[in-house]
């Protein structure tokens, strides 16, 4: 499974000034196009995750919907999409998180999770941990609880973790 | 097969007035947190598309993620995200489309498809066939074939179908 990873991590592109001046954006679509590099990550999450117990997987719009969606459905859980502000149509609760300047907010669907049931989070990167931090709280308002949080990508030097408090957090691809 | 569609489609949720006044909204959120009903919709679209040969499967931000992502592991096809304007990082291409009020784009990675690979367009809803018709386009522009469109659920009143031209359009569910 290392050795598969080790394909993966090669096909990540980096993107200079995305998006914008000075950042460099580690673009996943290389590995969604290699139809085995994708199955080895959705592999290795649903690996890491066997001997956990828990009913959903919640992601965060738009690329944590084509990582999680995968692993719901191999795995045979239940999908929760996360989403921004006004895009859910029902009943929502709603979560601020900092920007670097500003807020942004993400929703969840009230009824989305049923009470004490157990959530992993899925998203395709961890970075300052802010949005991941929001999603943790909707999930706990939303009366569910977070088994883990699960990234395709971890870029560490920005200290996500530290974020995430208590809660474990596993990932596939450190930088 | 067609048995667990009921079961499907009696989750499809109606939401009166969203996005706005006058709109009957078909909430596809209850069907993805059971995961007997997801995995009934990706297997639908699995057998469907099982004569066809095809290499990618292009799949629209952002509920179409969703559906074509676990399809794409699924039938262990590359996976190409459609974006909107600007959140693709790489070189895009880009097709404005028409919404009741002015226009929007989507985008795609200009080198997304290799040429001549047949493409399978994915998305939740076919409605008025809008973004539907630029997806189509843009894999013409990328150099691929579009071997059909598939969606979940089909709003026939639109007339969307109508729009596409020539292309084989499939749906599971029609209202």
């Amino acid at each position: 499974m290392e050795e598969k990873l080790d394909k993966v991590r090669f096909l990540v592109r980096d993107v200079r000034d995305y998006p914008k001046k000075g950042i460099v954006f580690k673009d996943i679509t290389p590995v969604l196009k290699d139809p085995e590099a994708f199955s080895s990550v959705i592999e290795s999450m649903a690996a890491k995750l066997s001997e956990m117990e828990f009913e959903y997987i919640a992601s965060i719009e738009a690329r944590g919907f084509i990582i999680g969606s995968a692993l719901a459905y191999k795995m045979g859980k239940g999908f929760i999409p996360l989403r921004k502000k006004g895009k859910l149509p029902y009943n929502t609760i709603s979560r601020e998180y900092a920007l670097e300047y500003g807020n942004a907010a993400i929703e969840m669907h009230a009824d989305a999770v049923s009470k004490g049931s157990r959530v992993v989070t899925v998203d395709d990167l961890l970075a300052t941990g802010g949005t991941s931090k929001a999603a943790t709280e909707l999930v706990a308002e939303a009366g569910g609880e977070v088994a883990c949080l699960i990234y395709f990508i971890e870029l560490e030097f920005l200290k996500g973790r530290e974020k995430l408090g208590g809660n474990k957090v596993i990932s596939l691809i450190k930088y």
